[in-house]
């Protein structure tokens, strides 16, 4: 069995804390067994750990999140980066196209999917387990995992059954599926018997092979990878789920929570507080996030979560959270805090004068043997003000060593780079007449190459 | 007639948005008749002038409060600085002795004391001229105002009348004042035709000189500056009030508000909103400050106040927020946005690495024509990067005229300056041992001195 972990959606639902670079996957709110702060993606994969099936794991995932992935698992995951953000079904597909070419899995071998942020005991990955077992059972092209309801929801999806399959096995023959019911409609629901749908699903990997082959893809994961741009934005749901003749679903009678929204999450905290700040003893279940060094008092107001990040501040009723997502559409401001390959970034100001000089100054922090591309900018300058550490800089084809207290003024025009020889944390002021991430001209990214192409100094 | 205002109380209340360096006074949260933002000072300033008493008006304040007063009333006013704070009989004793030797006032003209941020109707100070007559229709040696109460509060003090003065000229004659009272007695003391006493109270300058001179106080300005720090911390209600035997009462019977804590001071904004963010259409009668550049959305929560600045974030319920002072009295952190003599800073960043190292980045604002003291420091390093604007650095004993693009780097010891030519930006970079504002060896100050000790380069 190989399972696909699909870590997607940036969303705005945890806004301010989640943004186009940091998913509500990647946030440490919740807590391990120690006590220490983890996110969702940690708990999942030490889950997956726990039940031996983290090798056997690969997880799909856009070129935005690859960094943040790496540093939360200690490089410990498999990863399959979509060229480009697509819906479900191309990165299903991508993933089962990696597999059969790239890890030679045989084509009767079951692949399980789910998402990267279910919020479950650890008993639910046995039943993950048990979908290869449900598909020989049932010869079903399909099973997926059903959540027993616990109350007749209008928010999730559910799996209708036919009948109940005897045997040893006890699985359920999916007559359909139905989405976001009326409360009633979702109890007449629960009594025929039906599940909620938790998106995950197994299937024999020479099933989905067959299908791409069938609509004329490329099954080899090269060939695939080469005409990503141009399939379809569509669900997996859609395009294979809803067409699939015979689905089984193996309930699941444990726990599971979809922590997509501030109501949801912060009932699985373990402490009302993280981060600088004071709450007062009459502001009862109310939660408080504070990512900035500045502290934030709460006073008299109760039933609320207030989460503080470099991007924003949230001050918001708890059940009314979820429709965050109306209000922060129209916010168009850059990250103000972004995880990389080499280390992080922080944006402290920004101002704009005129329209040849904007100003942003950034606290950048590279861990030990890391190194910043050696690169050079067309419309912007640069000065770095190295506050620890020590490292190597290559300006202009000459190597020099910098520590602390030293300054760096770089040109318009300039190439240059840095490597951490220690853990080095530097300011960085850029000023021109433009900046963005795309100002950037890289020659090349790997240190050995940046040295071939310099002499030293000093 | 002489008018003293009394500019003192840093205070928490206001907490974030008052801090040691900003009173609440300062916060320019209130609109003038133009809708432009304007503070409680430049509110009552413009009063003054309508009623034509700004020529006859000084200021009493302290040395943090100096440079925020003359931004804020462009330099018009006449200030009286006192060399340390103490409670307001010191404060009124300077100011009256600064009127007796450096004005040449008369003994036996009246002095009419006032706080600098009273919220009421411009027909107050109609009332406060009233002062003089009072005294001498009355003949009384202390006249105060006092506001007809509009409920039984119990958060004021009340002025209780010994019986109606008859003659043209309404007055009330004091018996005795009570702070505080439960409702109750507020109720009964209403219905004895007692006032609220706000604080305002007016007496001959030769009533105050004289009473200096039976405590063998110095009367003159300069000799009562040097013994100030020996001054009792007492109140001018204690230690003069409530001994003076013949107080009268000018009954006001208009708009007069208290406008220290949030809940009253968000009941005279005129708009719900100042600073970048959105509050939900089901947000009712919440308040939003933000002096961040960073978005605060509100949403679902009622009667409120969200108030964000550089020191930190408040959310609380508008009806709690007077007990905020109790809440934040732990928080130790320096101010990170103070307005100067020569313009503003804004700290962005502080990390501290070791014992030796920790850095501070500030954007700094140099307005045209001011300049930064020639100073030196003992314990740390400073880069500047010039962001905006020109001007003359002197380093060292040297001149040089420096531009936006220009980096400083400032070695411990280095004797430095900056005067701006037109309006400048830097960013500086302060990195060391111990950064501190008391780091700072000042050679001087005049720029014209400065131009005596260095020679010009280029």
């Amino acid at each position: 069995m190989k399972l696909v972990l699909l870590s997607g959606g940036s969303g705005k639902r945890l806004w301010p804390l989640s943004n186009d670079a940091r998913s509500k996957q990647f946030l440490k709110v919740l807590h391990d067994q120690n006590g220490n702060l983890q996110s969702m993606v940690q708990r999942v994969w030490n889950q997956l750990k726990i039940v031996g099936l983290d090798k056997s794991t690969v997880i799909a995932t856009s070129q935005s999140q690859m960094e943040m992935i790496q540093d939360q698992l200690n490089e410990e995951a498999d990863l399959i980066i979509e060229p480009n953000r697509k819906d479900t079904f191309p990165a299903i597909a991508l993933a089962a196209s990696y597999l059969y070419t790239n890890k030679n899995t045989d084509l009767d071998e079951v692949i399980a999917v789910l998402p990267v942020d279910p919020y479950v005991d650890d008993r639910f990955f046995n039943r993950v387990k048990d979908l290869e077992k449900a598909i020989n059972v049932t010869k079903s092209d399909l099973a997926l995992i059903g959540v027993k309801p616990t109350y007749p929801s209008e928010k999730y999806g559910y799996i209708v059954p036919k009948k109940k399959v005897d045997g040893s096995f006890e699985t359920i023959e999916v007559e359909c599926f139905i989405e976001k019911p009326t409360e009633e409609k979702a109890k007449e629901l629960i009594n025929q018997g039906a599940l909620w749908n938790c998106g995950v699903f197994g299937f024999r990997l020479g099933y989905l092979i067959q299908l791409l082959k069938e609509k004329q893809y490329p099954v080899q994961y090269e060939g695939l990878l080469e005409i990503y741009d141009k399939l379809p934005k569509i669900s997996f749901d859609y395009e294979v789920v809803e067409k699939t003749k015979k689905i089984a679903a193996l309930p699941y009678d444990g726990y599971w929570k979809d922590l997509g929204t501030w109501n949801t999450l912060t009932e699985e905290m373990v402490t009302n507080q993280i981060g600088y700040g004071i709450i007062s003893e009459d502001s009862t279940n109310t939660h408080l996030i504070n990512e900035l060094s500045i502290p934030v008092t709460v006073l008299g107001v109760s039933n609320a979560v207030i989460a503080v990040s470099p991007d924003g501040i949230l001050v918001s009723d708890k059940e009314k959270s979820p429709q965050i997502k109306k209000l922060v559409g129209n916010f168009d401001d850059r990250p103000m805090y972004e995880e990389r390959r080499w280390g992080w970034y922080r944006v402290l100001d920004y101002a704009k004068y005129d329209e040849n000089q904007q100003v942003l100054t950034k606290r950048i922090g590279i861990r030990p043997g890391e190194n910043l591309s050696y690169q050079y900018h067309l419309t912007r300058k640069e000065t770095w003000t190295v506050l620890k550490g020590e490292g190597i800089v290559a300006l202009n084809g000459k190597l020099r060593t910098v520590r602390e207290g030293d300054v760096l003024q770089i040109q318009i025009g300039d190439k240059h780079a840095i490597k951490a020889i220690t853990e080095m944390e530097i300011i960085e002021v850029q000023a021109g007449s433009e900046l963005s991430e795309e100002d950037i001209v890289r020659i090349c990214m790997d240190w050995m190459e940046v040295e071939d192409l310099c002499y030293s100094i000093i």
